[in-house]
C-alpha cells in the first residue's frame, strides 16, 4: 500500500474546486425520464465525458436503446496483466424536482447551507442521488493521478443516464458489449452511509421475482341465489393458496423455496446486532408494532437476509359501491418473492406453480403470468480484496469500523454487472437517511462529499505498491 | 268444498277472450326502470284498475315512491268475520326488451305460436314474467264471480310496478300502510312448475345479508423491498380471513352460525329425492361437475335449505398489468350470507364480525359495512290451509301431485308481506324453464295460461263452502 497522505492533502486544498465542479454537474436538470429533458441529459453527459479526458481517460458517449452512456477508459502506463481492472459506476439522471413549492432553494441552482441537523450540505436534485456521490470517487481519481500520475489498476468509468427509469437499456448494452469490459470487480457509489459518523459497506441484496395467477371455476359469473352452495368460488381458492403460503411461525411452506438459503454468518449476525436497528420506529414509522416475518429472526434479518412471499395486489368478482349477489368465475392474485443468495428466481417460480396446481380443487384452473423479469438475492463474502481494501480505508478515513449491511431490494446494475461481466460489485456509498433522495430539499452533506472523496482516494491506496 | 266444474267451463268457454285481455296489458311496454316508459306503466296500472273495476272491486291506483300501484278491494256480500282475507301480488312491469334484434316477434306485439319445443305459447315481453301469469288469478276470479256471483274471501289484489326495479318502493308503502291491509296470507304468481306437466308451490326461499369489511395493516402503502418481511400484509389476513370460514367439509366455522337452523323435515327431503334434480347437467351448464357445497347435502339442499357465506369481490394492492412491489395498506372483501328460515340475520353479521376480530393480527384494523339491506329465510309449513288447499288444486288440476320446492334466492316481496303484514306467502306459479323471461323471445305456455287459470279457480273451490 502507498500511504494516501500526499493525496488526502490534495483532495483538502483542492476541495473549494472540487465542489464548484460538483455544482456545474448539478446545474444540469437531467432528468432520464422526461423526455423534454433529455437534451440536458446529454449535456450532463459530455459534460463528465469532458472532465474524463481532462483527467487523460478515453472517454466516449456511448449511445443505447435509452439516453447516453458516458464512458471512460483509463490504463497505467506500463500496465502489466497483474494489475486489476475496476469499473467504477454511477448515474448523471435525477428524479423530477416537482412538487417545486417545496423546495427551499431552486433544484438546478445548489447552494450549501446548514439543514435541518445543523449539518451542512449542498442542497439541489441530484445532489446525493447520484451527482454528488459519483464526483466523490472522480475526484479522488483526479487528485491521485495529479499527485502520483498513475492509478494504480485499470478503470473503466460507466455514468449512466437511465437509473432512474427503465434499468433494462443498460443491462441491453452490458448484455451487448460484455466482451469489452473484462471487468474484475465493479464499485459502485449509490448507497449510505449506516449513519453521519458510521461508514457501511452493502454486501447483501435481495432478489426479486414475480408471478401473477388467475383462478377460474365456474364458465361464468353466476348469481349466488340459485348456485350460491354448489358452485366453486375462486376467491375462496385463491384465498386459501394465499392462506397456505406461511406457516404460523411465518415461515414459507412451498416446497423447496429455502433450497440453497445459507445462514448468515455468526460473525456478520453479530455485527447485525450490534448495529442496535431502531425496530421499533422503523415499524411505528409505517403504524406497525410487530414484525410480521418469520418467527426466530429480527427485524433487520427479515429485511436483509430472508427471502418472503408478498401478495402486492389481489382482485375478483365485484368491486363496486354496495353488494352484487355473484358468484365470481375467477379471482386474480399478484405476488413477488424476495430473494437471497442461492435461491434459483427461476426454481421458485416453478415451485411456487407446482403449490398452486396442488391445491386446485375439482373444476378449478389456474393460468400463471410470469413474463416479468427477475434477479438473483446477492451477498458478497466479506472476504474479498475489494471488501478489505474498502473496510480498511473506511476505517482509516472515520475513525470506526464500517459495518457491513444489507438491503431488501435488488440494485439492478448489481444484477446486469453479475450476469453480463460476472463481476461482484462492492458498494460505497456516502448518502444519509435524511438526505431526501427523491424528494423536495435533496442534499448531500458536506462532510459526506469531503469524507467520500478521501475514502476514495484510501481505498484506490490499498491497491497502490511502492 | 264448492265443486269447480261449472267456472272451468266457464273459463274454457271465455278462453279467446281471457287470451285478448292479456294480450291488451302485454302491448304496454311498461318498463318500470326506464324513465321513458313511466307513462307506460301508468297506462298498463290504469288498465289493470279497470279490469279490477268492471269485476266489481273498488280499484285504485295508490302512489307510491316509484310506480303506481294497483290495489282492488272485494268483500263478499254479508262478509263474516269467519272468511278468509287473501292478498293477491302480481306486477305488471316488464324487463327491459333489448336486444330488440334477437326478438323473433316485436316484444310488445304479442303472438301465439309454437315455441322451440313445439309448445303452443304466447310470444311478448312480460307475458310470463309477470302479466300473464297475474292475468291467470284474475280471469280465475273473473270467471269464478260471473259463476257464483261471490268470491269466497275477502280478497285484495296488489299489482305493483316495481319488482324488476327497487324492492324498496313497495315495502316503503307496505310498512306505511300496513294497517289497511289486516290480510290472512298473499297469493303470489310469479314462480314456476317443475316441469311442463308437473305442477310446483315454492315453500322455502333463501334470505340474504351482505358485510363487506375491510382490513389495515401499515399506515401506507409500503415497498415490498424495504418492508417484505417485517411487514404485516393485509391481502393475507383478508385472505386467511376468508379461508377460515369454510372447514375442510364446506362446513362454515363462524360460532353460532347454524344456530336456528332446522334440518329439512324426513317427508320433504325425501319428495325433493324423487324430483331426480338433474345436478349434473346444472353443474355442467356453467363448466362445473363436482358441487363444491356442504358434503352430505345435495345440490337441491346445498340450495334450497342450507345457508351459505359467499365471497362476491375483493380487492386490495396493485391490480393493474405486470407487477408492483407494494404492500398495501389496506384490503377488502364482500361477502353475502345466504340463510334458511330460523337463522337472524343481524345475529349473522354480528357473529362474523366477530370472526373476523378474533382473527385479526396485531397492527390491523378493520372496519365493517353492513348498510345494506337483508331478508330471513322463509320456509312454510306443508300444513297451512293455503298450501293445502293448492295441494289439492293443483293435483286435481294437472293430474299428478305437484312438487314442493326450494329457491336459493330471496322474493322480496314474500320477505315484506311477512315483515310488515305478517302473513306467509303462498307461491303458486306456472312458468317453465324454457321461458326466457329476462331475455329475448320470452314466452308463456298457452298451456300454462290455461290450466294457471284453470288452477286459481280450484283453490277458490276449495275456499268455498255449498
Amino acid at each position: 500500500m502507498v500511504h494516501p497522505d500526499p493525496v488526502l492533502a490534495e483532495i483538502d486544498q483542492q476541495f473549494p474546486e472540487s465542489l464548484n465542479r460538483t455544482f456545474e454537474l448539478l446545474r444540469f436538470p437531467s432528468i432520464g425520464t422526461d423526455p423534454a429533458h433529455h437534451a440536458d441529459c446529454r449535456k450532463a453527459a459530455e459534460w463528465i465525458r469532458g472532465q474524463l479526458a481532462a483527467m487523460g481517460f478515453k472517454a466516449k458517449l456511448r449511445e443505447t436503446t435509452g439516453q447516453p452512456l458516458v464512458v471512460g477508459e483509463y490504463a497505467p502506463p506500463r500496465a502489466s496483466g497483474n494489475v486489476p481492472h475496476i469499473l467504477f459506476y454511477g448515474h448523471y439522471d435525477v428524479q423530477p424536482a416537482d412538487p417545486l413549492e417545496l423546495w427551499t432553494s431552486a433544484p438546478f441552482a445548489p447552494e450549501i447551507r446548514k439543514g435541518r441537523t445543523g449539518r451542512e450540505a449542498i442542497f439541489a436534485r441530484g445532489s446525493a442521488d447520484d451527482k454528488g456521490q459519483l464526483m466523490t470517487f472522480l475526484e479522488a481519481s483526479r487528485c491521485w493521478l495529479k499527485v502520483h500520475g498513475k492509478l494504480p489498476f485499470r478503470l473503466t468509468v460507466m455514468i449512466e443516464g437511465d437509473e432512474e427509469g427503465d434499468a433494462s437499456h443498460l443491462d441491453t448494452f452490458l448484455k451487448r458489449n460484455a466482451k469489452e469490459f473484462p471487468v474484475d470487480a465493479a464499485f459502485i457509489c449509490d448507497t449510505g452511509m449506516w449513519d453521519p459518523k458510521t461508514p457501511a459497506i452493502d454486501t447483501r441484496l435481495r432478489g426479486c421475482t414475480g408471478i401473477e395467477f388467475t383462478v377460474t371455476g365456474p364458465r361464468i359469473d353466476l348469481h349466488s341465489g340459485y348456485y350460491g352452495g354448489p358452485a366453486r368460488n375462486p376467491i375462496k381458492v385463491v384465498s386459501q393458496i394465499i392462506a397456505a403460503i406461511h406457516d404460523k411461525k411465518g415461515r414459507i411452506t412451498i416446497p423447496g423455496f429455502y433450497d440453497g438459503v445459507k445462514p448468515v454468518p455468526r460473525k456478520l449476525l453479530k455485527q447485525w446486532e450490534g448495529l442496535k436497528f431502531p425496530a421499533r420506529k422503523f415499524l411505528a414509522d409505517v403504524g406497525l408494532s410487530v414484525p410480521a416475518g418469520e418467527e426466530g429472526y429480527s427485524v433487520l434479518e427479515q429485511m436483509w437476509a430472508r427471502p418472503t412471499a408478498e401478495v402486492n395486489g389481489i382482485y375478483g368478482g365485484y368491486r363496486g359501491p354496495g353488494s352484487k349477489t355473484v358468484l365470481p368465475s375467477e379471482a386474480t392474485a399478484k405476488l413477488t418473492f424476495r430473494l437471497v443468495e442461492g435461491q434459483d428466481p427461476k426454481k421458485i417460480r416453478r415451485a411456487f406453480k407446482q403449490f398452486v396446481k396442488d391445491r386446485l380443487p375439482p373444476d378449478c384452473k389456474v393460468r400463471f403470468d410470469d413474463s416479468g423479469g427477475d434477479s438473483s438475492g446477492i451477498a458478497v463474502s466479506e472476504d474479498t480484496p475489494w471488501i478489505r481494501a474498502a473496510r480498511a480505508a473506511l476505517k482509516a478515513e472515520f475513525g470506526r469500523e464500517p459495518v457491513l449491511t444489507g438491503a431488501g431490494y435488488s440494485i439492478p446494475v448489481v444484477e446486469s454487472f453479475k450476469k453480463h461481466l460476472k463481476v461482484d460489485s462492492l458498494l460505497v456509498g456516502f448518502g444519509q437517511a435524511d438526505d431526501n433522495a427523491h424528494s423536495p430539499d435533496e442534499k448531500y452533506d458536506v462532510d459526506s462529499f469531503r469524507h467520500g472523496t478521501r475514502a476514495w482516494a484510501r481505498i484506490i491506496a490499498q491497491f497502490a505498491k511502492e
